[in-house]
């Protein structure tokens, strides 16, 4: 019987296990090691655990360890992580963290799907107590711990789950002041609509503060001030959401091959430079459609599909991922921010001749009531007027017609192609000139 | 000075003609002949008038004549119809219907965008006051009037238009009768999504009577009951809603050919087959991309889009219409409804080898409050796998996903392509396999 080996017992790895051991069936012994004590939890949904409005730490489970491997037959080892591979000997050592005992469990495939963790600051008193960061389940309920007394959080970094947060704690009634380098929050979008964003924040009752370099967080114990350039900020508890960065260490312990983007490089059988090693997830690179190269863009859909298509083969099928646009959406406050494809500094840098182009119209008729304005940026290619990305942000009616544009992006089509989308229309959703066609017609001008 | 004759002062010839002297500026003199009270109305939403959440006629309209005339420089004739067109002798008859006078009006170029008008069901008393059809503003005038007084309403009809009313009539609180030969609803829809349509209708207390012929209207003056082959229905009022024909009268009687549609039949830029006589909105055929055929479909967004192009065209650009999917949404009570390209018996009738899946998923991640199931419908081509269609219903999320959709009919996407596309994920908008991924992933295996 072969026996596959799957590090990770999130997205990618369960999508994996499942798959392969689907195909495979009686041939194949499936086991799943996950260092945390969750498997199959939603990440993205943290923040609403966090809010109260997802209740319980269960509720961000999408199946349980015990119906996985009743329904899936697999095996499931929680708290158990991987430490050592060897690759020759066709063996892992994995940690049993609940007694810390080791053992061995050899394979013959391994997929390692090993997800990214939170960077951290790497400032002194980091490690004090109330300070966070945001990924596993365990995570969200320090979180949820850490801001249950006292009224001050503080928010290092700009990005969806900084923002995703700084709604929930103003939920909780909290005060919450974002601290960042960088005038701009959300980087990865146009300037203009990072404004719309912040806007929104502030008029939440959060307070910004932009040029801040964090030198060290103090207090007795448990955090109390964050101590920065311009001064100190009192804190009872602090989430650091600076980003991630592929869990790669023990990837390149047998010399899986790490790309550029420092995720582990695959191709497009979700396939490593080693024989039976595959990757998927957080942990790994993929191919982007648009860039026509390798992209680090960890999300969940993304681990879901790379870990099924690394299921797929390593289950005997030859199966290939298709690639991604790097379509992402994020409900910040009332508004509902969405980008697909590359921003226009995204583009220029990686050596398109792109413009970028700006609309805002009207969610629904004009005759309609109710509606906002959406503003819609396309960016384009100069000579071909081959559609680059799109950002989109208004109060409803964004987070799915992102989704037009990521089609539109897969399909290579021009400004010109998508101003002729034949979209739907009735007053209750979109004016007659969707602002999808309103924004192509613009970005075909140039 | 050249002079264009538009024959139609809604979205199709209120386009062209702005197009048009936009492009050749003081070359051109356009004059637009409005049969009705009213140009650039929006039609679409004349339910939403009759229901009172958009107040007055005038909201109905999106640019008045005047401003229209002082913006665009061109001439307006409101309630003037055009009753004859010497093609030979280069002008036109009009008649002022405010005054029954008659005038000519030279022309170098002809727009006809006669639009389209509601199909009437040939029975006796169907001129009793009471009995409408809803096309333009004064037919919304005259069904709000019809349904001020009595309590009592019948809708001949079980399209979008008829259950559009039914909300809107139900909303004034009325009793609602839909009466209708078949038994299904909206026929261009699959019998499982309309059965949930149906569903939806009666929850709101409407009443639906299928296997109804009317055969007589009856009253003094005013209607006061529908005889049909199942007895007698009291009705107040009734709404004739049984679908539109194209007004193509004026159209042959010089010869413009029509298609086997029944609606005119123009090539890619909106050129008749007479020189100089362009046509395009609810009178004309579309070239329909997953048919590969001309189609009638009237809708408001190929009427603006084929008003522009006949424009551009007559402004002596040479652009062409890309044709369309036959994209369509309408709000139902609480659902979104929604199709775009073939239905299985379009597609079947029409000569592919197709199949139907259905799938039912969430709206929202199951992490996250509210959402609701989204019924989705994929029809495609069986050896091929390409999409020919789909179809969609729920209570959110329907509206902008069905675009999703039209753009990969219009890139000839297969359900495998679907399957692959990058699609934006959050707990508030989306699972993180979206209903289209999961409808795609049973097709391809379909």
């Amino acid at each position: 019987m072969e026996k596959l080996v799957v590090i990770g017992g999130v997205a990618a790895g369960l999508s994996a296990a499942s798959v392969a051991k689907r195909l495979k069936r009686s041939n194949i012994d499936v086991m799943v090691f996950e260092k945390s004590g969750y498997i199959s939890y939603g990440a993205c949904s943290e923040p609403y655990f966090v809010s109260g409005l997802v209740p319980r730490p269960e509720d961000l489970v999408e199946i349980s360890a015990q119906e996985f491997e009743e329904k899936r037959l697999v095996h499931i080892y929680k708290m158990h992580e991987v430490i050592e591979i060897d690759y020759k000997g066709g063996y892992v050592t994995a940690i049993d963290l609940s007694n810390n005992k080791k053992f061995t469990q050899p394979f013959d495939y391994l997929m390692i799907a090993t997800g990214a963790k939170a960077k951290a600051l790497g400032v002194p008193g980091e490690t004090l107590e109330g300070i966070c960061t945001l990924r596993t389940v365990e995570d969200a309920i320090d979180v949820k711990n850490s801001v249950s007394s006292g009224r001050e959080v503080v928010i290092c970094g700009g990005g969806y789950i900084g923002l995703e947060m700084a709604e929930a704690f103003v939920s909780l009634d909290l005060n919450v002041t974002i601290l960042k380098k960088t005038p701009q929050m959300l980087l990865n979008f146009d300037p203009e609509i990072s404004a719309l964003v912040e806007e929104e924040v502030r008029s939440k009752g959060v307070k910004i503060e932009t040029g801040i370099d964090v030198l060290a967080f103090e207090g007795e114990g448990k955090v109390e001030k964050v101590v920065t350039n311009k001064g100190e900020v009192k804190a009872d508890a602090v989430l650091i959401a600076k980003g991630a960065t592929p869990n790669v260490d023990i990837a390149r312990q047998i010399g899986i091959k790490i790309g550029s983007t420092g995720a582990i490089a695959v191709d497009e059988h979700q396939r490593t430079n080693i024989d039976r090693v595959y990757a998927g997830g957080d942990c790994a690179e993929a191919y982007h459609i648009v860039l026509g190269k390798p992209a680090y863009i960890p999300l969940g859909t993304t681990a879901n599909k790379t870990g099924r298509i690394a299921g797929e083969n390593i289950g005997g099928l030859d199966t290939k991922f298709g690639g991604i646009v790097g379509t992402a959406v994020s409900k910040i406050f009332d508004l509902e921010v969405a980008r697909t494809g590359l921003s226009l500094r995204e583009a220029t840098k990686n050596g398109f001749d792109a413009y970028a182009t700006n609309i805002s119209h009207r969610s629904r008729s004009k005759h309609y009531p109710g509606g906002c304005p959406i503003t819609v940026q396309f960016i384009a290619e100069r000579h071909t007027k081959r559609l680059l990305g799109a950002q989109m942000i208004g109060k409803e009616g964004v987070a799915h017609r992102i989704d037009v544009i990521a089609a539109a992006l897969h399909a290579g089509m021009s400004a010109d192609d998508i101003y002729g989308l034949d979209l739907a229309y009735a007053p209750p959703f979109a004016p007659v000139w969707d602002p999808i066609l309103v924004a192509a017609n613009k970005a075909r001008k140039g």
